[in-house]
């Protein structure tokens, strides 16, 4: 029995009655609802809810009480509201990092960082000046392959939840990130599907373009095409170099990054065809 | 009995099992939840719950059948979906006048413009180009009761829903606006509640201000204090004249209206305690 | 002689002593200066400078004298501060056009629309409305060079300054585009480069972004590719169907090329190497 | 004689000629112009302009034909491109503090912290990360008088060219402001003039704001009304209580407090009348 408060996520296909349902259910257990969001996609007729609730209850019974009384289709999750357990990856970028690492350290990120794990060791100081681990592993005299192995390694000793690329510069091999589905969360500094790939700043500056932006997303096979989180734009002007872009991009970055964290660590986000349902 | 898409608003003090009880009643009608939205202000401990339906009812028995099984202070709203019937009132500036009336022209605007009023007959062309009604009711050579009660002899003729201050100039008495409690719209040129009264413009250019605003809200009692609706900003720099911020702040005085009147005029809001709850 | 205001544009390779040059002319033909502004774009090494200026002048010898100041390479135009004279080409969307005859109406355009060309008839009550001569010119049963030859005619008994694309949704060929060098102005509803061609707030709806834009610019011989003026976004959800995305992007479409359109009809624009220096 | 970057700022009331009549100096000297920037109040018939310059000068003898030059009203600096000393007031909040030491350890803040001082004691092992001087002077057991004359005695050892208040929770007395004319930059977490004094989120709760803000800005006599740098406002909703308004605005304090200091460390602003002029 537990009588912490919970999250439960149910996405199904859409049909009369299911409000209801489940409603029903966690009237039955008098559980106390404290946040209750639904939403319908008529364009693909799906349904998702999200519950927070408190009181007591049998995780395993209450599950299993859902499940029968669901289509069969339906994705049920109940998840204790507690923070997740994440490593961080990174390459010599400070802003994320350390943006995230302040939070952390005022217990604001939901979230515990177990490690910071980069392939460059510029990042190691300021890592240490908060106390967490710090693993180095050159990308240098490595194929990609046994890189990815070796960073491998070293999430097997933490087992995080999730996986956040922090400014980490390199590109992940599908065969990586098949191992953390829709656990591993990107902050792309462009409004994409704007400038996808290498140095968007400087084909934004190319193109004379007003406003710049930041994209977080959870990252899939595709480079740069995986489900969008959260995403905000910064004016600019003919004024900025490609370099001051770049420079005036990194706060909307950090905060872009920081905000679709906090969507993703207090589970609410749907994922559903590519696309985010958030509530 | 009716079988046009519906919209329910439920408010009441809040307690265990609320969204329960409100769709089952809605499960045992067979109706169709198009759209449903629930919120618990903890401040307040009080519930709100809009949902959109289709289906036959019969609006009598449904509206008794919640009234049996809510809380006796629960105040239930249960509104066809359809155009409200409003009349605009307006003096000199014809910005958000012109915007509204283009949307109405082109069936944007979820509601009929019956008529427009004005104490100035400087709007009566454009309002003549779209084939509306337009009042001319000076304020010269009356008093301000019998300037009201000029207008309201012109609105009785029309019985309107919702009455839309598209830059009405003039302020309201208690008297005016007790006849019509909730139903009255201003936009209000600046970021409420900075620049309360007149000349917001001057206001802020004289404080030297980086931002303007506008704001959409109700009409109670107190001028510029009743409940917000919506609100946006617009970036300005040293390089404006107090009239080239007016000029500025035009543009985002028209969308924030019709944002608003929208909001409206599609059952989406409910008033508590000087606040608006939006879904 | 004339003694209204005038603007000065001058762009060139940069070099030391171009504002004191500039200046000591004015300053010795005693001319006021209203406003002034400089750019050096270090990246391209050349020099822009806008200059508001009241005064009696003759031109053909002010413009001889900065001519022998300046390098020869320098880019010099001497403009009267005046209303542009301009048509619009739009097909069946009325958002931008509506909102373009209001502001005509009012005086706030800094142009006069000479009149209005359409490929489809359903604008043509609305610009009635205004006054303004409407040519529907068909593309059924024409070539496309056909079509354009029909409105490059209608064009000639206007001789306008600028054309404006206030939702023109046909893709004009560079053969048209020549004719009319940085002189067509177009509104196209994404944030450029995101989303480039048909359909944007399909590709948008279906790409799951959170935020939707539009992007004005000069046209040129790529379609989309032009110089950007000015762009702006609206934050969107998961709740907004891709009609609903459409909805919500024309108010930022009109107001975005609104701005632009005052921009470039204040003269207040450079364009160099496809990119816009905007004083 | 010196060969570094140099700002030039001059500001004086109006007249014919004053552009032609710097540059022309600048040009003499041989000077190369990296950046100039006019401006001129209409209103107030008074005149800006900012110089970036290289090249060698002798200082004293720049600055003596400029004033001859120039109106005798005329104010003149001519500053050294180079990093400013500043000390931190700070209370309880890490939120900006942390922002700022990290742009610090990064170089990122065109400034020298040299120290921080604060009436708690709870951020020192935040400061010390960093590895600057903090001084905890309590204000209790203290009179006003008293504490402020500590902190003035703290600051004398490191004579800051700014003192930057990030998220200093004590009202400063005008004897102590007096100290420091046009020095001191103060984060207000509100966008001024609206929710003056204390607890701004909780007035804006209260008031039912549908956007909250924060305002960068400097101090002079009477609190919260010196000349505002910069302001940004972020959207919110219902769903916010005072306390998540209050996070959620945060980031936005940050973010504004930054991009101010910037500006004033580059030497950008001009200081009227209450207001700023920025380049």
């Amino acid at each position: 029995m537990s009588a912490e408060a919970h999250v439960l996520l149910i996405d199904c296909p859409d049909q009369i009655g299911l409000v209801y349902s489940i409603t029903s259910i966690l009237y039955r257990h008098a559980l106390n609802i404290l946040k209750n969001d639904e939403f319908v996609d008529r364009h693909a007729n799906h349904f998702f809810m999200r519950t927070e609730f408190s009181g007591n209850i049998d995780t395993t019974e209450l599950l299993n009480e859902l499940h029968t009384q669901m289509p069969p289709e339906a994705n049920i999750v109940l998840n204790p509201r507690k923070r997740k357990d994440i490593v961080l990856l990174v390459t010599k970028e400070h802003h994320c990092l350390g943006d995230l690492l302040l939070r952390y350290a005022y217990d604001e990120l939901d979230a515990n960082i177990l490690a910071v794990i980069s392939n460059h060791n510029v990042l190691q100081p300021l890592v240490a000046k908060f106390g967490i681990p710090f693993h180095y592993i050159s990308h240098e005299h490595r194929t990609r392959p046994e890189h990815e192995e070796a960073i491998h390694k070293a999430l097997a000793i933490y087992q995080p939840e999730f996986l956040v690329l922090a400014k980490y510069m390199r590109v992940l091999t599908p065969e990586f990130v098949a191992h953390y589905p829709n656990k591993i969360i990107n902050i792309h500094h462009s409004f994409l599907p704007a400038f996808i790939g290498a140095n968007p700043y400087r084909q934004a500056f190319d193109r004379g373009v007003k406003i710049i932006g930041a994209t977080a997303h959870f990252v899939n096979n595709n480079l740069d095409e995986g489900p969008i989180i959260h995403q905000d734009t910064i004016p600019v002007t003919h004024r900025l170099s490609s370099d001051e872009m770049a420079r005036a991009g990194k706060d909307g970055e950090k905060i872009v990054l920081a905000r679709a964290l906090k969507l993703v660590f207090q589970d609410r986000i749907f994922i559903h065809k590519n696309k985010t349902i958030i509530f």
